[in-house]
């Protein structure tokens, strides 16, 4: 895709948002899809599904520091319809987000939903994912792990999976300061490999600092994705302005992008969830 | 889903394309899904259906008298990729717009994919399918039920269904002078019956008048989908800048939205294709 006339925007397709300046505003677009068998189960709550396609995207504009405009739906029709619109009209008033339009269809197989979310960049430059300086520190919010035990049916932490809360406000908050920033949708240390490549710097974990749901399971809640929490770096005398924990620091660009408790790590397989 | 939060610039869901204004710009947004099975064939040539994705997508922009800006992707991944990026090389060359993001996703049974586009209104205000004056006369761009033919087989006409062109040049050049416009998807007898009821008055059509590929089969061709020409109306006294047809006129709204060749439809089932 990226041999294609891509806009400036795209940032090459690197990044999760598109970058739009319209006159004096700044935009960010994101469109994600989900599908019945790969994303949401048969015969599962639709009115999760749809909250959950609102929450993933409106998490990559809170990655971007972005307040959402509004959201563009693309629906295949079927059972359960009345669920995902319950779904839908929940996410759209918790996060005070308004329908902008969108299309229905028909479909003769299984359900695919997609949709396109705008907001207005709160700070510029927009943060990316790029731009960890070295002895910069790392730090993330909230806890790693609670989608994977909500998954496993874990009564305390259902929501985590099923509903999931965009960081919109820490995002906004934390857009002035940070020097990159992401969610973390695909586990901890992926996508923290990722920022490092990006940066081209090493980003050093120190394990025993991360949050986490599960004190046994300290190792899967760092690999298992879907928590949605914002993943940034700060400059070392920078007071992170959110709740958060610092987990790691920003180091010169060795041979391994992430180093994990002094472990060099150069291969991204089997750190997290590839989609 | 009108019962949603919606955005005011998503015109109550009734139009084709959301509008937003941002900043001192007004842009124009639409998403468009098309599903394997339904709107392309399995195992047909996805770089047409590529093509088509972003040609219906350009011509609810072109109904607005919108420049395209950019186009964000839905895409789920599977056998003939490599001809789907083809069509979507030839499709964003072809009309001058950039790729400006999107998903890439894994599915398990039928293909869906996606489109936003996103353009700049090159006039204000927007025109709308709901603003047709007593008076007015009605026209159309090129020919319909070339779609039809094609569709069929007709060699002349395979690019007509498979390669449609979206008329964004005579879309900014109509813009600033139509009391209502719209692109013809579905049919123009079930089209302009729209047009006339969102505009509240009854639209008088004269097939003798209308355009059509095959005059054997003028009825079909007038029913027949996919032809994404323009229908619009202008004041009496204004010449129209592009060329068309002019196929009927606007009368004061009657009990039929309607009127074909002095008969009045009251009913739109089976007057084109719905969706």
């Amino acid at each position: 895709m990226r041999k294609l006339p891509l806009h400036p925007g795209a940032r090459g397709l690197d990044d999760d948002c598109a970058i739009l300046e319209i006159g004096n505003e700044t935009l960010i677009l994101t469109h994600d899809m989900m599908a019945e068998g790969t994303h949401f189960q048969e015969g599962g709550d639709l009115a999760d599904a749809a909250w959950k396609l609102v929450a993933v995207n409106l998490s990559d504009l809170a990655s971007k520091g972005a307040e959402p405009i509004g959201l563009l739906l693309g629906h295949s029709l079927g059972s359960g319809d009345e669920r995902f619109l319950e779904g839908l009209y929940e996410a759209l008033s918790a996060h005070d987000v308004p329908l902008l339009g969108g299309d229905t269809i028909k479909t003769t197989g299984k359900r695919a939903f997609g949709l396109t979310a705008i907001g207005r960049a709160s700070h510029t430059p927009v943060p990316s994912r790029c731009g960890a300086q070295i002895g910069d520190q790392l730090y993330v919010t909230g806890l790693l792990g609670c989608a994977m035990l909500g998954f496993e049916g874990d009564p305390e932490h259902l929501a985590a999976y099923n509903r999931p809360t965009p960081r919109l406000i820490e995002g906004q908050a934390l857009a002035p300061h940070v020097s990159a920033m992401m969610d973390i949708s695909d586990g901890l240390m992926l996508d923290t490999f990722r920022m490092a490549s990006a940066s081209e710097v090493s980003i050093a974990i120190d394990s025993a600092l991360v949050p986490v749901a599960s004190n046994k399971r300290r190792n899967e809640c760092m690999r298992w994705g879907e928590d949605y929490e914002l993943l940034f770096t700060l400059p070392l005398e920078t007071e992170p302005p959110v709740d958060c924990m610092r987990i790691g620091t920003v180091e010169p660009q060795g041979f391994a992008p992430l180093i994990f408790d002094s472990n060099p790590v150069v291969n991204p397989e089997g750190l997290g969830y590839q989609h």
